[in-house]
């Protein structure tokens, strides 16, 4: 992260953008060429979404850190990784990016710009998914930090690829990308009142992840 | 593997938990979504296990060498690569962990803590699925150690991605999981009666690897 | 790249020529064996692609630079990275090679050997989506060239992956190919009165991704 | 392959049976599994396939060269890389070992030890597939061991993975699996009949990547 202020900033917005856009994009074509199985199509949304994280975090992960997620920079926050004002910048252009990518999706297959998703995700079980998964997410990241710097590109394509699976809720772990998807009325969708809920899940999920991966991975911890 | 012994054992309960969560957790979405095709419902299943491995095997392994399988640290014990008594305590806690997996997989998707799993998967057939699977778990494991180290998480990830699709008994491989697996009735349930023999399968296929591949890749072989 | 230019030569043109053969015979196949269900095709469609851009572009990358695209060609002329002479030979042995891919998926598979396409693919959002996805791909080829040169295979695989899945064209993304797929009545084909807005399109997200990835990774801006 | 014999011919004996019972055993478990849908199946079955080829590659490969494969041994003897006597051990050996896999993943689906398939794969379009598959499966292996060494497990994996769907013979590639492949009446059997001539056009296909990737690559050519 040598990178200049803007270009960092930039890179946040652009990656969460082409983030959002794949993850609703992906979710909207899938739908509609898998005739009614939704297993099929979340193998594509799956496929979508780990690839282009592999592709963001590769290329922009030397230039902004590749965050796309504020769960991600208040941990980075937390450990002295990313200075207070620079996270004060990074959050509000990653809920702006993921926004703007929910618009290029909706542009490219003819739908309305913005929407209120109707995707009912209530329910204590998939608050406890959104825990784990952006835990999960966090740990991830943290130890390949520590023990494969270099691989965390893989890492984190993969952690996502497994929480899209093992989790009720499919694993969002970002809040800035919860927000955008309660905008899309479309498979990855979430009604705006199931939005706190979980965003408040997964910046707890995260919090405890930087306790336990400060503890084991060794940095930092309070 | 310079971690002090609380962090070793931590990882391999952690690792454990999210390992059997995943199995089971994608095992019960993938059939939820996959609308009776069992085909793509093991597709998502193996993502997702394939996945999630090579995030645990790669953040946790230079922390307690990513076991989280009796048969593979009983391996690591004759091997000399792990003392008695530190094997004493990872057995125990890779069951409690995949226990604690399979128990946040259901909390997850709403479903009764523990359960007795129902599926048949008796028959001579899967015992040699599964001495095989394992064999070529233990076998992947050790040549990978020998002749490409820093490959190790690729290794192990894909060794079961095979495994879940050539063998009879999709390739449970894990002693610790397969206890986990007959407390879940669902996807990737097991008979309790149906268990020992797949652990005893296990272990048998894990000492042939042992004796295999310590003579094909070198390291004490007795 | 220090080969001699008549092996560039042809390792742009075989290489396009597997290419196409891979995108325009996996549809082929993939819509053979799906009953009907295009998610099926698609994953079959995208793992071929991507696994054949992997190969291509490590084994060939060190020859030619492993184009294969003229408006990858166009950027790396803008850029310097080739010359014009040689852009002038790569584009044209990138467009036969596309189509003697075509030629070959469809002597594989019993058909007529040039068709003219009918698969609609009309629509402002779709020539959106095709500029998006070179946008992604450029992009992405800059970045990784910049920060991860040894991982470009993988960066290309992936940000076509994603492609495939996230874009409403499914991510063409290369004038080549496009020209290819006009001459395939098949699962990736495209009317011939579609190819020029899918082209130009292009072209457009090319530049933009030049503009913005050479301001963002740092080489050469005008 | 600094290993003495007795070792290389162990590793080409356990390889081709891995490889044949993975290729063999994951196709019946995916017909069984994917309701009818050959696509769904054949997506399992390139899965298998590709990653039981990284784990064998990685693994294999520094004992052995890990060729599993006539063809493959073919040209590394005519490349010089392997010598005549191997060479005359290798090949039987292969062949039984990917005979043993058939019976391995026969008995483990308790279907009988050896059958006589029925599969029809006649036709010219078919015999053009597999020398192409051949072909590009020799080429990414010598353009890999010259630009890309270490990635050799990766190539191999992912050539075959684009094999599978872009070649209308789903890409053997092999003539000792193509042997073994004959004496199973299951998805992946091929009738004893049209045996010969996919051999016959696998060792065409080698033995034009073996030109071209010597005059492309630069090692040994006539």
């Amino acid at each position: 992260m040598t990178s200049d202020l803007p270009r960092r900033l930039f890179a946040e917005l652009l990656g969460a953008c082409l983030l959002s856009a794949t993850v609703i994009g992906s979710g909207i074509l899938a739908v509609q060429l898998s005739g009614g199985n939704d297993g099929v199509a979340l193998l594509g949304n799956t496929l979508a979404t780990a690839a282009i994280l592999y592709v963001l975090v590769s290329t922009l992960g030397p230039v902004s850190g590749a965050h796309f997620n504020p769960a991600v920079t208040l941990v980075m926050l937390l450990r002295g990784d990313v200075r207070p004002a620079a996270a004060a910048l990074y959050i509000p252009l990653q809920v702006g990016g993921c926004i703007l990518g929910a618009i290029l999706a909706h542009v490219m297959f003819d739908l309305p710009l913005v929407q209120e998703a109707t995707a009912n995700r209530a329910g204590a079980g998939r608050l406890v998914g959104e825990a784990a998964a952006t835990f999960a997410l966090v740990f991830a990241i943290l130890g390949a930090i520590r023990h494969r710097p270099n691989d965390v590109p893989a890492v984190v394509a993969l952690v996502i690829t497994a929480g899209y699976w093992w989790t009720s809720s499919t694993s969002f772990a970002n809040p800035a990308i919860t927000i955008a998807r309660a905008l899309s009325d479309t498979f990855a969708g979430i009604r705006p009142a199931d939005a706190p809920g979980f965003i408040a899940a997964q910046f707890g999920g995260a919090l405890i992840a930087w306790l336990a991966g400060g503890w084991l991975f060794g940095k930092k911890t309070p």
